[in-house]
C-alpha cells in the first residue's frame, strides 16, 4: 500500500478516445485538471460524509464567487440538486412554478413528485424561458386547501432549449416571486455556460439577481460526477443536511466531489471549459446558417444548437456523429457542443450536415 | 484540449496524506489501481446513463463471479443500492424483516421508508444476524390489510456488528424465506470481506446460496465511489432501470463508475484489498488481547472490531486515532481496518491502546 | 341501549334548512332515503372493515350494474377513490394522462403525486374532454428510463367542464389506450349524472366501453360521504385491499358506507337524484339563455352550467345564492344543481340573474 | 324533495340486530343520538369542505372540553388522524418515537411510514406503556444526518393493550420530551374510556398534562365515523388544512362528521357511552377471574380485556361470540366492550368461557 499513484501496468481501455459526438455535453469525460485533482486529494485518511479539508475548502472556493452566509451540500447528480434544493424551501403541501420544458419535468422520472413529493405547476413556453406573466399563470390560490401551494419557481440557465436569460430578466422573475411569498431556484446544470455567454460573473446572474437558491452543474462542464446545492439565501431553506442523505445524494467520500469542484471553481477552469463549448456552438451554428433545408429553431446562446433538418437527413448523419432528436413529428434535433469538442469535429459535422441535408 | 491524462501543473493536496485512522474504511481513499482505470476510462465520448462500453464489460466481469442470467445496475452509494434492491422487489405494501442493527434501519435517515416507501420489520439480535427463528417473530401476518406484508428479508454480510453468516447460515435463510413467498436481499457494502473471511467464492454465498438480490459494495473496499445493484434471481425484481432514475442514482457519466468496478473485479483487487483489511483487523485483535480493561465484544471476522474500553481511555486514544463510538451507554467502540491500513498503523495503535487503557 | 332509532330529545340544527345554492352538489346533504338505509343498517354488531353483510350485499348490486368478474372496493371520498383507483394500475414508475383541467390534476392538493407517487402528464382542452389525439400528445417515451412511464389515462364523466363523453368517444378513447399498452381510469364523481344524460346504463359506457377501473361517486348524488373503487377487468388492478388501509381509506365501520351505496343503487334512486339535477340545470341554462349579457361558456349535458356575466354582476348574484367563479381572469362562473334543487330554486335563481345581469 | 326525514318504505335490514360480539368497539353501530344528530344537520345546502354551521360550532364545544387556543380537523378515521398528527409536527426528516405495540405501528399497514414519510423509532413494553426511561432507547443523535431525527413521541390512551397512563405518568413524559425538544402526540381512539376510567375531565391528561397535538377518537365510541386532530398547542403543529386534504382525510359534507361529534361531545354521551363500556368489561373481568384455566394478563382500566384460554377454549367459544386471537404463540385472546354492550352480553359471554374453558 502507498500514497502515491502508482496506476497498474495495464488498466483496461475499452473505447475509441478519440471519437466525439453532439449528443450531450454529458458524452464527454472528465477534464485531466479535474483528474489531477482527483489524484493529489487521494492517500491517507479524510473523514467522510462532508468534514473533510476538501469540502471545507470549497467553501471558502464557492465564497469566492457567490459572496460570503452561504451554505454547500454536495451531491452526486443534478436530479439530486434539483430535488434537495426544491424539497428544501417547500413544506409538504408545496408546489413549483416551471416551464414544461424543464429538465425537472420531463427528464427526471417524477423524482420531484415521487421523491419529493412536489407537485410541478407548468407552462408552455416558446423558448424555455418564464416570465412574470407566465408565472402567473400558475402563481394563484393561495391559502386554498384543494390547490397545491405556488411556494416556489424554478428556472434553467441556460434553459433546455439552449436559450439564456438576461440579467434583468432574472432580476425580474425574482422580485416577481418574492413580493408573491413564493422562492426561486436555479438548475444551473449549465451555469458556467451561461457565465460565458452572458460576460458575467456567477454572482451576478444568481444571488445579486435574487435567485435563493441553485443547483451548481459540475457533470457538465467536466467533472467526472458532482453538483453541488448552493444556498444563497439562508432564510429560504432549511434541513438539506438530512434532505441529502434521506434522498441518497450524501457520498461518504465526499473529498472527491469537493476536490472536482475545486478544480473546477478554484481557477478559471470552469469558465475556459464553458467558453469552450460556447465557441464551438457558435462556430457549428455558423456552419450549418444557409445550408439549404436547415432551420434553426433557437437562438444559439451557449453549448447547444436546435435545428430542423431535412427528413431523412438526421439519421444519415448519425451514421458519423450521434446526436439526439429533440421533437420526431417536427424532425427538431439537439445537437452540443463540451468542454472537449474542437474546431476539427465541429468542421467535420458541418461538412456531414451539409452533405446529407441536401442529399 | 486532449484526450490524454495532463494533470495541471498543482492540483491541490489539502490533507495529510500519511494520516490514516480506523474510523471506517470509508475515511480511506481510492487505491491506485481504481483511479488508473478511472484514468484509462477518460477522454473521447461515451454513450451517457449506462450504455457504454465499460459498463457492458462490467456485465461480462460479473457474470465471471455470479453466473450467467444476472442483470447489474451501477448506482452511486450503498443506500441507494439498498433502497432500490427492495424496492423492485416490493409491491407497495411490502414490508422488509431486518436485524435491528441493519444499516438500512439505523444509518440512512429512513431513506427505505421515505423514498421507497418501505416499512422495515426489526428483530433484535445478540450479533446482527438474522436467523430463521427470529425472522419468524415477524414473518407472519399476510392477507392482513392492517399489516405492512412481510414480503422480503435484507441481511448484511459481512454485518455492521462485524460478523459473518456461513454458507449455511445464508442457505437456510432463503430456504425460509423463499418457503414463505418471500424474497433475500444481501446488503453486501462489505462482501470482499466476507468472500476473503469464509475462503469462498462470491457466488457461494450469494446466488448459490439462494439471495435474490444482492447490494455489491465498493466504496468501502477502495473505489472513489459506486454500488452495483446485482440482480440474481430475474423473478424476484422489476423495473430497476426506472427505479434508479426516479430514485436519482443514475450517473450520466457512468463509465466512470463501472470502470472503477472492473478494476476492483477483473482481477484480484477486490480480494487483495479485502485480505489485507480483514488480516490488519485480525491482528489487532490479537494486539489487544489480553490487554488489562480491554473486552473484545464480537467475534473478529473480517474488518472490523469491537471493544469495550476503561471509562475515559477512548477518548485519550482518539487524540492519536480516530474511531467511533458504537454504545456510548456501554463504552463500546468499533474500530475500522481498510484496504490500506498497514501493519505499521495496527501497532501504533496498539501501543496507544495498551497505554491508555492502563492509564 | 337500544337497537332501534330513538332520536334524543332536541339534537342541535343549526342551519337553515330551506336554503340551497348553486355552489356545489356537494352542499346539499342526505337524500332521506339514504338516511333511512343508514338507520336500518344500524344496531347490532357487525364485523368491520368491510367483512358484513352490506358489504357483500352491494357487491351483488354492483353486480347487477356492472357485470360479474367485478370487485368493489367502497372508500371515503373522491380523490380516495381516484388515487387508490391509479395507484393500483400502475408500477412506481408509472404516469397518467389526464386533461389540463381534471380535478385529479387542480383539486386534489397534488394527492396523486404526493400520496400515489404518480405523475400527471396533463393535455389542455377545449372542454375538458380527451381524445385520441391529444392522449398522443403525452403518449410517448415507452422504455425511456428518464420519463415516467405512460401506463393509463384518466378521464372523468362528466367532466369537470360539464360536458359528457359519448359512449363512442369513450370506445375509442379506450381503444386508444388499450393498442398502446394503457389502461384507462374513469373519474365517476358524477357518474349518474352522465348515465342519465346519455339515457344509457351505468354499464354501456364503462365496462361495455373498455373502461378498466372506476371512481364510482356517490357523495355528489345525495350520500353523506362514500364512494367506491370498481375493477371492471381484474387485470388492471392489484393490491387495492392493502392500499385502501395504507392510503387511510379503510372505513372501520364499513356498513354504513356500504348501505347508503345500496340505497342509491338498489332501485332507481341514483337515476331520480340525477335526473332531477340535470333537468335543473337544463331549466337553468334555457332560463338565462338570451338574457343580455349572459354568455354560456360550455354545453349543458348534465348538471352544471358555465356561464360569463358582466363585471360586478356574479358578486351582486352572491348576496342572494352562493356559487363558484371558475376563472377570475373572464367573470366565469360555474352553476352546479343538485338531487334537491327545485324549479322554485332555479326560477328565483333565474330573476336574481336577469336581475343583476342589468343592473 | 323534502327537508324532513321520509324514511324509504322498506330500507334494506339485512343483519341480526341483536346480536353483538367482544371482537372489537368498532363492531358495534351508531349511538341513536347520534344519528339522530346527522338527520337533524340534514335538508338544505351548507358550505363544503369545513366551512359550515356545524364544524363552528364544533370548535366552540371542544373548546368547552380542552380551552380556547385550540384548533380542530375532523377526518374520517384513527389512522388519518395519527398520520395528519405526526406529519403536522415533524418536517421531512423526522421520526417517532412509539412503544413496538402502537397502532401506528402494527395496525395502519405502514400509513405513517408510506403516506406520511415518518420513521417510526419503535421500544418493546411490557404493557403498551411508555416511560421517560424506555423513551430514552431511542431519543438520541439529534444532529446526526444519519439518523432519522426523533423529534416526536406518540402514546395511546388507553393503550392497545388496555392499560392506562396516570395523569402524572403522561405530565413526566411531555416533561421529558418537552426537554429534548420533542412534541408529543396523544392516540385517543379510547380517549374517552380513559376519561372515564380516570375520573377526570378530558383537558387534564391532554393538554394540562402537556400533549401538543391529539387524534380525538369517535368511530370507537359510537360514532358512524369521524376522528379530529384537536391542536393543543399551536406552536407544535402547522399546515394541518393543506396536510388533510392531501392526505385524503377531507370529507366534503363535512357537517356530518362534526354533528356527530357536537352529539358526542356537546352532553355527556361521550362519558355515558365509555363509562359503559368500561363497566361491562371490568364486570367481564370479574366473571372470568377464578376461571380455571383463564389468566388475566393485562390490569383491566377500560373496556378492554386480555386472558390467557386453555387450548381450544378460544375456537369453541368463538363459536358463539366473535373475539380476536391477541397472541396465537401464547394463547392470548383479547376481549372487547362497546358502548352498546349489555350486563346480559357480558353475563352470557362468562358462561360461555366457564363452559369451555373446562371443557
Amino acid at each position: 500500500m502507498t500514497d502515491t499513484l502508482t496506476p497498474a501496468a495495464s488498466p483496461a481501455v475499452l473505447h475509441d478516445r478519440t471519437q466525439r459526438s453532439f449528443a450531450s455535453d454529458n458524452y464527454s469525460g472528465v477534464h485531466p485538471e479535474v483528474l489531477a485533482a482527483v489524484a493529489a486529494a487521494n492517500g491517507g485518511h479524510q473523514v467522510a460524509y462532508g468534514d473533510d479539508q476538501y469540502t471545507a475548502r470549497l467553501l471558502e472556493v464557492m465564497e469566492h464567487h457567490f459572496g460570503e452566509g452561504i451554505s454547500i451540500y454536495p451531491v452526486f447528480n443534478g436530479t439530486g440538486a434539483n430535488v434537495l434544493s426544491l424539497q428544501s424551501m417547500l413544506p409538504r403541501w408545496g408546489a413549483v412554478i416551471c416551464p414544461q420544458t424543464a429538465h425537472i419535468n420531463v427528464d427526471e422520472n417524477a423524482a420531484p413528485e415521487r421523491v419529493g413529493g412536489i407537485k410541478l405547476l407548468t407552462v408552455p413556453t416558446p423558448d424555455g424561458k418564464l416570465t412574470p406573466e407566465l408565472i402567473d399563470r400558475e402563481a394563484w390560490g393561495w391559502g386554498d386547501q384543494h390547490r397545491a401551494q405556488p411556494l416556489a419557481v424554478s428556472i434553467t440557465q441556460t434553459t433546455e432549449l439552449g436559450t439564456l436569460y438576461t440579467v434583468a430578466e432574472i432580476k425580474a422573475i425574482a422580485d416577481h416571486c418574492h413580493a408573491r411569498g413564493m422562492r426561486l431556484h436555479m438548475d444551473g446544470a449549465r451555469l458556467a455556460n451561461a457565465a460565458a455567454a452572458l460576460g458575467q460573473p456567477l454572482r451576478a446572474f444568481t444571488r445579486d439577481a435574487g435567485v435563493d437558491i441553485l443547483s451548481f452543474g459540475g457533470t457538465k462542464n467536466g467533472l467526472m460526477f458532482g453538483e453541488c446545492v448552493v444556498v444563497l439565501d439562508q432564510e429560504a431553506s432549511t434541513g438539506l443536511e438530512y434532505l441529502r442523505k434521506l434522498n441518497m445524494q450524501l457520498a461518504s467520500k465526499m473529498r472527491f466531489v469537493s476536490a472536482q469542484l475545486i478544480a473546477l471553481l478554484d481557477g478559471d477552469l470552469w469558465l475556459r471549459s464553458a467558453t469552450q463549448a460556447n465557441a464551438m456552438a457558435a462556430r457549428l451554428t455558423e456552419g450549418v446558417r444557409g445550408i439549404p433545408g436547415v432551420t434553426l429553431t433557437q437562438e444559439t446562446t451557449a453549448n447547444a444548437v436546435f435545428a430542423i433538418l431535412p427528413p431523412g437527413a438526421a439519421d444519415r448523419i448519425r451514421e458519423s456523429f450521434r446526436f439526439y432528436d429533440w421533437d420526431q413529428a417536427t424532425g427538431e434535433v439537439r445537437w452540443m457542443c463540451s468542454f472537449d469538442t474542437t474546431e476539427e469535429d465541429v468542421d467535420a459535422f458541418v461538412d456531414a450536415i451539409r452533405r446529407e441535408a441536401s442529399a
